[in-house]
């Protein structure tokens, strides 16, 4: 079947579902776009991850972020230890949690690499990215093994049987990284860069100017490779190669907030056919992601007022996505329930 | 402890778990508001119960509805059977599921009334209220019975051991009554009557003509319970009954649509204080839904389109809270997980 055709499909299954004609409103358009997603109608989702993309940003070196670096590499240990805010998350909800050393600034010991309920994916790059203030932040050759290292991920979650992956970030700068690439990308600064509410105006003032003079010092730009390249970060490309990996493996990805959006749009930039796979999970309190959110035409499920990162508003998302998949899956039919249909498309019981 | 010293503890509790201060955005507003409803810190969900309190409605007979009332008597043994919507969604979600009988026209039978894992209550006032178009919708004393029997599935959420409960509806011409009561209660009728989208013109026009002639009929009135009898149903003047019965019990309360929302305003005209229980899980596609919940002064959990009721919205947006008060009791501090704090408030990691 073509898309218009499982598309066809899926909408007659659901209208012969006991309730009004689209009564469980975006509920319904979620399953049929899982259904077009998987290929199968109704669509499942019985496994499903998040994977967390970790690491240190060069940029902090420039006092853009008050946090000290080495709280990426504590999270990603109170990650593997269940005591994050994603673990609390991804528990209820029955997300299995993998953390991604993409890059950073120290090495985890075997022990700590093995994990236990919660993985840990050793990918490393580097030990955390240059800062783009001062030089590119990664080599050419860096952000080849940062790609690719994604697309392994993304095999990584078919071989594991997932049919919904929720993308997740952790790495202090991270923010300002995603904010250079995507006003490298065209995005005016003012609309990307966040106020935030626990910097001060001085902070702020500072971290607009690092990031603006950092991408013109590192301009101009001929592709968005050397965007990646020479902005972005090892956590951010892979990332970006872990959206693009999932290419025709019928598996639905969920973003979470701004840095994760902000490798959804270079995936996007590199392949657009990646929108046909993508959830916004939800939007964020952070200024800039709806911006992007908006250029990348996608809706976000929820609007907590989150800020967190680790994925956490991509699982409450995704989870809701699932709701949308299990009701088209188990509800009964008119017939078999034995209840009777209106005379027309009415809009309510 | 009063309210502001549990507000004040739950935010200390808050603020010493491993993220930036307040990045879980409503997440923490909403664990905050559950342990002033429990006086609990941090507070707990672990039983939770949507009861749907199902009837007929009189208004059905002047042809505002497209769907034969049987439906609402088919839909209730659906929910018994596991195959409705709202089954779906509480099965995934773990909510034990409780449809009330408040004054469905047709008699369960024993067989019927027993249930399996989905409850049954018979608590029928009578076999459907009558049509306020050319009567009153009901005696005082069936409205005394009606108020009485959703107070004592109050104590029944109670027995049960509930720390949240989710309100939903199932009634043939519900939407009516509704906007009945609530354009006797002051709402102006465009904003209240829905244009829906299967109704046509005519028959929206029809609608719009009974609803509105008939509140003038049996107006003018002096008092809400006049209101509330003389427009009502069983089903709706149940669930009042059942907001105001929580009163003291340290359960919250979940809103569905506008049916049940109608049913909390006219609890708290009686009694202001129920706005302390209340969450408004969802905001519905119908078009009166809105402005009731902006006169509760609630701010909907999720806004999906949906427009089913059951309390399919109600259990979406509970679970919610319940993944807020998850987070908040399951979080490490950073002084167990060794997270550094930052030098000051800041906005994100």
């Amino acid at each position: 079947m073509d898309m218009q055709q499982i598309e066809r499909a899926m909408i007659a299954h659901l209208d012969n579902l006991t309730k009004p004609k689209g009564s469980l409103g975006k509920l319904e358009t979620y399953a049929v776009r899982m259904a077009k997603i998987q290929g199968t109608i109704p669509p499942r989702i019985d496994k499903k991850g998040v994977y967390i993309f970790a690491g240190d940003h060069g940029i902090t070196q420039e006092g853009v972020s008050l946090y000290p670096p080495e709280v990426t590499y504590q999270m990603v240990k109170n990650f593997l230890n269940g005591g994050a805010g994603i673990n609390a998350l991804a528990r209820a909800m029955l997300w299995d949690v993998t953390a991604v050393d993409a890059g950073v600034a120290q090495e985890f010991s075997p022990q700590e690499a093995a994990g236990g309920a919660n993985r840990l994916i050793v990918a490393k790059v580097g030990l955390g990215n240059k800062n783009f203030y001062t030089q590119d932040a990664m080599s050419p050759e860096e952000l080849r093994r940062s790609l690719e290292g994604g697309k392994k991920i993304a095999e990584d979650a078919q071989s594991r049987g997932y049919e919904m992956v929720a993308l997740g970030d952790m790495g202090i700068g991270n923010t300002s990284t995603a904010a250079a690439l995507l006003i490298a990308e065209g995005f005016p600064a003012e609309q990307i860069i966040d106020r935030g509410t626990g910097i001060d105006s001085a902070t702020l003032d500072h971290k607009r100017r690092v990031i603006t003079e950092g991408v013109r010092r590192r301009g101009p730009f001929k592709t968005d490779l050397e965007i990646l390249q020479k902005l972005g970060s090892f956590d951010i490309a892979m990332m970006t190669g872990f959206i693009l990996g999932l290419e025709d493996k019928g598996i639905a990805l969920v973003l979470d907030g701004f840095p994760v959006s902000a490798a959804a749009y270079l995936a996007y930039k590199l392949n657009p056919s990646v929108k046909d796979w993508l959830f916004a999970g939800h939007r964020s309190h952070v200024v800039g992601h709806g911006p992007v959110l908006a250029a990348l035409g996608l809706d976000p499920i929820v609007d907590l007022d989150m800020r967190l990162g680790e994925g956490t508003g991509a699982v409450i998302g995704g989870y809701i996505v699932e709701l949308a998949v299990r009701t088209a899956r188990e509800m009964a039919s008119f017939s078999k329930a034995g209840v009777s249909k209106s005379e027309t498309d009415e809009t309510s019981f």
